[in-house]
């Protein structure tokens, strides 16, 4: 099974992901990281509108690629790389504890007019917790290959 | 020392960080959150325009995080997180061995109107390597408290 360029569908939403979040993680990342007050402590986190150690940001971004990627792998996406990101969005904390889960939607379909052997396709993924809000939302870009 | 909303100065341009990356480190993260064969692999990467195994770009990310925090707490930076990126660009692959530094300037500073304790800032980083290559910039926003 593989998914090329010419297999994604603008508009189609899909649904998958299960991450556990758990405190160990967190503290581990923000202390390699990100070592703010609100992302190790929670007597410090209690004073900022956090209320509680949340991850950090760059965690949360990390832990949406690592659903993508085992999505990726089930249906062999055959991807090349990004060159970035149009837009990100931190829009609630995320908490050790919560469990998330990721929609992701193609929004641009476009093959390389310079290289025939892959394209390029923007998409929308969003990071939703146990209680179904959004928590992150990205636009990005990346790079996929052709069937030739 | 203390760095308020009010010390930070639009145009101004800092300097700073070093980080070694390790291949140890690159794997690590790639095995954790973004398992694609040409973050783990060099004969995969080998085949790919990477040459050979390269960065996440989330520990790309991640790293200008940890230069970023090293220097906000040096300065006693006031931040309170942020509520997103406007753009991040990956310009040139991330490789182990490599050693990073940042620039961070700047681009703009806004009182809050609703809450007098705190405002946003737009700001700028660079990451270049050894060779003084841009390889990652991020245009971000981000929350500061203010002398009040």
């Amino acid at each position: 099974m593989a998914q090329y360029l010419e297999d994604l569908v603008v508009g189609e939403v899909c649904h998958f992901g299960h991450y556990e979040v758990t405190r160990e993680d967190v503290i581990d990342f923000a202390r390699k990281f990100d070592p703010q007050p609100f992302h190790l402590d929670d007597e410090a986190a209690a004073k900022t509108h956090f209320g509680r150690i949340a991850a950090s940001g760059w965690h949360s971004g990390a832990m949406s690629m690592a659903m993508l990627v085992e999505h990726f792998n089930a249906v062999g996406h055959q991807g090349l790389g990004s060159p970035g990101i149009d837009e990100l969005r931190w829009l609630k904390p995320v908490y050790p504890g919560d469990t998330l889960r990721l929609t992701w939607e193609v929004l641009e379909v476009t093959p390389s007019r310079s290289k025939p052997d892959r394209g390029s396709i923007r998409t929308r993924t969003e990071m939703f917790n146990q209680h179904d809000e959004c928590v992150m939302r990205i636009l990005a870009r990346s790079m996929v290959a052709r069937r030739v």
